[in-house]
Parts: structure tokens; C-alpha cells; sequence
């Protein structure tokens, strides 16, 4: 199961208020960067901003690079030449140069030779093709897919597939997740990779999974040590036959367990803190609550339920 | 059909970008009052904004009052002995009394008799009991509930019931409406105005409105000649069987009309300077849209699809 969020578990989200509801618990840990916002340089290219970086990273490792980066006016960007290049491949080999400097420096760890588009929007080309490692210290808004696996039971009631992770998995080992979730390629469709990630995470065959709706999006601004992770996840609902059972098909996840909605509903309710690995991984929470928002779990008798629903989608941030 | 949107249909609307996509310009047109919110003085009450009035109204009207108005610092507040009055009713009466002046001097027109709470949040009790027409030279935030009226066909495609409101309705008189929609009054939950509303409107019998799921809520905030309106709408989904046939009860709606849902969507996709009367009420469009996105009609390959999530619940003003 590839990973949409990137970085230990718990990492510097521990001041999250303890008096919060259950469901909006969540979504302050996830958008734990939304109040620093304007600590960090934005970085922008050609004036549009697409990501945000670390002003002490800034200064002590980009600036050493001029050729590639321009760090004043408090924002960082791109040496003009670079932004004036019409070549997309070159622009990025460019500055591919510095970033590779800065993985030897031992400064970017976790190299992983995949190139992640920098966008202006989703539905813009890229402007730069960055190494996904380096990626996160700019802030770039990154897209992904979750699935919400559920079964409608004959006696009327609702269960949900939910997986657990594998305890190998650098991100997240051990915690709660969905059924198929992935990371966003560049050059494929939201729709295309969840068949995709289907049958490669859950063993779900293509003509069930073409079966998904896509039924909107959620989004967050996470903070972790090395900076923002600005999220954007398109939601789908996969409604399952009751009699079928997902495999774990690539050793990404331990294994699959299926519950009532209710059940479900208490997980959500669980505070990291206090059940650790027996809570959905963080950004997962999200997903599943805007799940119970639109099938009528969450109503308007839960209290905070439009603070819940504005959190679920932060203003600008989902673009 | 009790209206959530009070004055006339297509007033100051006019300038909606013609380049926008067709779902696009339902937002811009209900949310043309977004991008003149600082040309209005937020109305606080104990330091939290729950309105905006128009400077010019203030000046003329507002400030004649200073036993119940103080504008200054760019803000309209109660006076502070009402602001500090304990008892609502005595608050309220006393603002009232401008209120009636105003009216008197034909200046708020359209009395109704009918008390608005003026809120600062959904969920907390009111500060202030206004009344309705009077209101919304305020600005003040206003809820109601729209409720989805669909069908599951055998041949596993979907139909939604449209009505037509009445020609002799005040407000968009003749436009085309949801099967049930209503202000939300103060002192009933959401979930039971809909109940008492699908009774009151198409006929739906307490048993069946009862399975009316909440599935989110979408807000905007239009600009009118008298100044801001700004709701938020509980949308609700209600799956209808087959054989179910509503009926016009209260003389507000000439007739009901069910369609499939791929024509209610080229429904929304008309622009009212083309088609007239043949396009729903304003805000009636975003709760479809937010319908067709919850249900997959409108999916990623949606050019704009995020633009369009984002805009059906524009960040502070849902709260």
C-alpha cells in the first residue's frame, strides 16, 4: 500500500487540544501546519505559489545553491534562467544538480529516484519534476486516492473494510487504514489509479473496482520536523459484495477486517495518545469522516458538525 | 414552499464571468458578495462578527439610533447597556424599537412579523431576536434545509423530482426548486424541520421523510441591493420509492416533475440569461451540484472538479 503521507507517525503533532470532540480532534492533527503557514518561505514559480519551505532550510541550504535558487523578499524561487527555460526535462535536471548535492551533504535522507510534479494545480502541466525525498522540504502539494471498501448488509446496517499495516512499512507501521489508498501519479487519472491500486493493494478485480464513485475530496496542511505536507485526497466509495474478502496482495498490509459503521465510528473516536495502533492512520480519519458525514453518521445533532465539515476541505488549501 | 433566499431573482447578479465552466458559475453567481465583504462594516456582537452592513445604510440609518447603534471604528455594534442587558427578549425588544422607525419611514420594507435569531454560531443560543426583513440589512447568517429527492431505477439508473415553484410566489417565482426545501427556524433541529417540511411541501408522509439522510452542507454569500445574504444549507438525501408521487400541498408549487439525473445535470449546466425560468433557483444549484459530486455524476476528469468542491463551502463562511 504506497503511502500518501510521508514521515513518522505522532511526529510534532502532540499539542493538539485536548478538549476537542472526537472528529475534530483529528482534523487539528492533520492541519497542524495551518497556523505556521506564515513561518515558512513560500516558494513560487513564475509568481504562483506552489509550496512551502523552511526559512531556517532556506538559508542555510538553498541559498548555498544560486545557480538554482533565489531565496529574498521572503519567498524562495527559482533562478530566473530556470524559470525563463521552456524545456521541462532541463528546468528540472537543473536543479536535480543541487538536490543531489544536498542528499550526499546527508541533508535530504531518504532519496527514493521518483520524480514528483510540482503544480500550480491539479489540472496544470508540472513546472518542475522534483525528487519525491526532496519534495516534502518544499512544501509541494501532493495528490492521492482513498477507498472507502463498505458492504451494505442485508439486515439494512453498513460495514466497512478497513485494513491494517503492515509493522514492516516505514510510514505508519502498525496502524489502521483503508482498504486501497495511494499516492497520485503523475499522468494517470484519479479514477485509473484507484483500479490500479485495487487490484495491487486488495486483490479487487477491475470490474469491480471500476465500480467506485468518486464522491469529492478532503485535504489538510500536516507540519512535520523537515516542513509542510499539504494533502489532497480524492474520495471514493466502493460499495463491495458482501461476499468478498480483499487479499493482501502485496505484503503492504497485515491483514483485513471487516465491521459494522458504528465500530468504525468509535475508531474514529479513539485518540492516538491512548490507543495507538488501534486508531486509523492520521489522514485516513479524515477520509472515513467525511464517509460518515455523507452517509449520514455525522449529522447536524453531532455537535460542531459544520466546524467538522469546513475542517474536512481548509479554504485555500485545496486547489 | 417557504423561501431560504429572500429578493428577486437575478438582482446584481449580472457580472458572473462569461468563461466560466457551467458549474462554476452557479458558485460565482450565489457568491458575488464574497470578493465585496470588506466594503461592508462587519455588525458584532461582544467582539464576534455576526453580520455586514452596508456603510452607506449605517451612515444614514443606523447611526440616528445611538440608543441601540454604535458605528465607529468601521464596525455597527449594539450599544453598550444592550450588548450588557442579560435578558434576550428585553435586548431584542429594544432594538426593535429602531427597527419599527425604520420600517415606518419606509425605509425596511417587506415586514413579516416573523422573529430571525441572530446567531454566533450555529449551535450557540441566540444573541438577538430580529426581526426577518429587517435582518437581512444586516447580513446576518441564515440556515435552511434542502433536501435531494431521488429514485433508484430498476435499469440501475437514477431519477430526481424537480418542482416548479409557483408563478405567484414573491421570490423566484416560476423558477425550478428541490422536491422540499425550507428556512431552518430556531428551536427545531435540523432533521425534524425536514419531517415537518416534506409534509407541509410535497406530501411526503412523517415514515418515509424520516428516512431523509444529512449529507453535508454547503453555504455562499450573495450580494443583493439591501446588502450581503449568507446561508448555509443542510442538504439532506432522500431516496424515494418507485411508486412515490409527490404532492403540491401548500399552493407553492405549481408541479412536480421527475427527470433522470443526467438531464437534471444539463439542468444546471443552463445559464438563467439563456434559459429563464428553465434553471433552478440560485442556491438550489449548488445543493444539486453538491448531490451530482457526493454521487460520482461530477467526477475528477470534471475540468475545475476541486475549484468546484471548494467553492460549494467557502472557508469562514460556514460556521
Amino acid at each position: 500500500m504506497a503511502s500518501t503521507v510521508v514521515g513518522a507517525s505522532g511526529d510534532s503533532r502532540d499539542d493538539v487540544d485536548p478538549a476537542l470532540s472526537p472528529f475534530m480532534y483529528w482534523i487539528a492533527r492533520c492541519n497542524n501546519g495551518l497556523a505556521n503557514l506564515d513561518t515558512y518561505a513560500p516558494f513560487r514559480f513564475q509568481g504562483t505559489t506552489v509550496g512551502y519551505v523552511d526559512r531556517t532550510f532556506a538559508v542555510d541550504h538553498l541559498e548555498r545553491f544560486p545557480d538554482a535558487f533565489v531565496c529574498d523578499g521572503g519567498e524562495v524561487r527559482l533562478q530566473q534562467c530556470l524559470e525563463d527555460m521552456k524545456d521541462l526535462e532541463e528546468r528540472s535536471c537543473a536543479v536535480q544538480q543541487a538536490l543531489l548535492r544536498l542528499r550526499d551533504e546527508g541533508v535530504i535522507t531518504g532519496w527514493r529516484d521518483e520524480l514528483y510534479p510540482v503544480l500550480t494545480s491539479f489540472e496544470a502541466p508540472p513546472v518542475l519534476l522534483m525528487e519525491r525525498a526532496a519534495s516534502v522540504y518544499f512544501g509541494i502539494k501532493a495528490y492521492g486516492v482513498h477507498v472507502n471498501g463498505y458492504v451494505e448488509r442485508e439486515d439494512g446496517g453498513m460495514d466497512m473494510w478497513v485494513a491494517r499495516r503492515a509493522k514492516s512499512k516505514p510510514t505508519w507501521p502498525g496502524r489502521l487504514d483503508h482498504i486501497v489508498a495511494g499516492g497520485q501519479p503523475h499522468g494517470i487519472s484519479p479514477t485509473d489509479n484507484v483500479v490500479k491500486e485495487c487490484g495491487e493493494e486488495a486483490g479487487i478485480a477491475k470490474e469491480l473496482a471500476e465500480k467506485a464513485v468518486p464522491v469529492g475530496a478532503v485535504s489538510y496542511c500536516s507540519e512535520y520536523s523537515y516542513g509542510l505536507k499539504r494533502d489532497v485526497l480524492f474520495c471514493y466509495d466502493l460499495k463491495l459484495p458482501d461476499e468478498f474478502v480483499p487479499v493482501a496482495v502485496d505484503g503492504e498490509v497485515d491483514d483485513f477486517c471487516r465491521m459494522p459503521v458504528e465500530r468504525v465510528v468509535d475508531v474514529v473516536k479513539r485518540r492516538v495518545e491512548e490507543h495507538g495502533n488501534d486508531t486509523y492512520k492520521d489522514n485516513c480519519n479524515l477520509v472515513v469522516i467525511d464517509f460518515l458525514v455523507r452517509h449520514g453518521f455525522i449529522g447536524p445533532e453531532t455537535p460542531g458538525y459544520l466546524d467538522i465539515i469546513r475542517g474536512l476541505r481548509p479554504g485555500q488549501e485545496l486547489c
